[in-house]
């Protein structure tokens, strides 16, 4: 912990200015005055999501700082790529317990980069004094009337989602020491740092798909959140769930149960892939993310998920309790 | 504090539903989704503005839930009427270190009661579990290229503020004891907890004033921004300052010294009355409310305070630092 301390003006200016400004098309005003200002086209509507992240709970409190600011960003924006919008710009309200120049600078250069990636600008934001957290809303643009939401599913629909399933849970029990494996190449400790938010195929699925959420407190809970707000009923085959090769081969080498590498799928969390129902049809990769089918939709409420048999699993646990 | 342990989404259905709805002529989805969706009209700017509140720091840990969101989202809008926005809707961000019924309800009740007064619904969340603090963030519509901004004051221009200034800082005083008073019908109670955001002033002073601000970290370190967004100097009279009647009373009283009276009005900060310049004419009250003039805009640079006899104020601390 460095002994200076300087205003909250300074952290801005040193640490927070000018992040993902190359992006900031619709900015009219960033920072610097009591408002950030944005214009919108005409025809778009605006999507906003806020998050909060609480060290110690939603991410380890001895996490990398840029890990930190990476994971934090890409998770406020799936909640974009879930509706299908592209992203405008976004605000961080940070509370920092000290001020400590090298974590700073390490969570500046990762907030940095993930926004050069995302191609959205920080317009704005708040630092006050206080245990470790950070609160980011993201702001995204749709075409009016064309959002993705989860109300849409209708009887019928193939159920079907992005990437793989349960890593960043796997990856989560090894950092809280739960689980002893060799990361090979950090793979796992990526897919929970760095997950990677489905904005292109959010995008490509306007006007295809029926109903979409982004997969962030686990398959069961969010299929759920489908099911339960368009009052449907969700089915899903356990045998069809995208595992990583990573995540077999923690199986095949008897580090977990092939039981629990499909807990972690089903209840993990933390993957920010994309669950959507559509007409049944094949989806082609986007942006070289494998789409796969693993269920349809049908008549009734919940979500069941079949074994090989045809028998519906019990899982106690249905996702990340917040309380 | 309850034992039984709720979902986030029952807290959110019990206590965050519906709250300000009757106002969301904006907004097409609320909550529920991954995202809030707003529609705005054509030829409107969006104002955002995000802030965290830490109890401890920014309000008395253990201060009364309806006052925490009250102050809390007053606070927020003020930052709209700053620039003379239009409120059209806010997301909360809400860290709690348990669940507590009793806690929640008068939160609740306070943010409703607040929300239906600056006729904004709430459209969006985020419930965590960790140390107490709130963020907010606000969205409001100002015509395009209109917002009232920090940068625009001339030389020549007076210098106004709503209100009375220092009330807060006393108030703050009060309940951390350093001072020890008969805070009569809560007055200072009421001036810190329930401070009014300033949107109809800040609407009339469109196409009006110059440069605007709200004084939240105290009036010189507010009126300092003016001065460095606009490249000019401020020069205040401390004879102007506009002193409540409560504020004097304490002078009169030799509860404080008129040096510390004009200390809070020039330091203090958390008044969230507007700090504006315009060319000199007389302001007649908006909504009830008072501006005066307090000064003048000048060339050079940063703000300086005279007192009766010409000569310039000292104050070492000119607002509230962060860290």
């Amino acid at each position: 912990m460095s002994a200076d301390s300087p205003s909250e003006f300074d952290i801005i200016n040193r640490y927070f200015s000018g992040i993902g400004a190359a992006h900031g098309d619709a900015v009219v005003l960033s920072g610097g005055d009591d408002c950030a200002l944005i214009t919108l086209g005409n025809d778009q509507q605006l999507a906003l999501s806020i998050d909060t992240l609480v060290a110690g709970r939603h991410f380890p409190a001895d996490a990398e700082a840029g890990d930190i600011a990476q994971r934090a960003l890409a998770v406020a924006i799936s909640d974009l790529a879930a509706m299908g919008a592209t992203p405008i710009a976004f605000t961080l309200a940070i509370t920092l317990p000290s001020y400590d120049r090298d974590w700073l600078t390490a969570f500046s250069n990762g907030l940095s980069s993930s926004a050069n990636h995302y191609r959205i600008p920080l317009i704005g934001g708040d630092t006050t004094a206080g245990p470790l957290s950070l609160t980011l809303q993201v702001q995204g643009t749709v075409p009016r009337g064309a959002a993705l939401r989860r109300s849409g599913a209708r009887v019928g629909d193939g159920i079907y989602v992005s990437g793989f399933l349960g890593d960043a849970a796997a990856a989560l029990d090894m950092l809280q020491g739960r689980l002893s494996v060799v990361d090979r190449d950090s793979y796992f400790h990526r897919c929970f740092y760095r997950p990677q938010a489905r904005l292109q195929l959010g995008q490509q699925l306007l006007g295809r798909a029926h109903a979409a959420i982004d997969i962030s407190d686990g398959l069961l809970a969010d299929a759920g959140h489908i099911a339960s707000a368009s009052g449907v009923g969700l089915c899903l085959n356990a045998g069809q769930l995208p595992l990583s090769p990573a995540l077999q081969g923690l199986v095949e080498n008897q580090c977990i149960t092939a039981q629990q590498a499909l807990s972690y799928a089903l209840t993990g969390g933390d993957d920010y892939e994309l669950c959507f129902t559509a007409p049944r049809r094949d989806f082609a990769p986007v942006a070289g993310v494998a789409v796969v089918e693993i269920g349809q939709v049908v008549a009734g409420e919940g979500v069941q998920c079949l074994d090989s048999n045809g028998s519906a699993l019990d899982f106690s646990r249905r996702g990340y309790q917040h309380f």
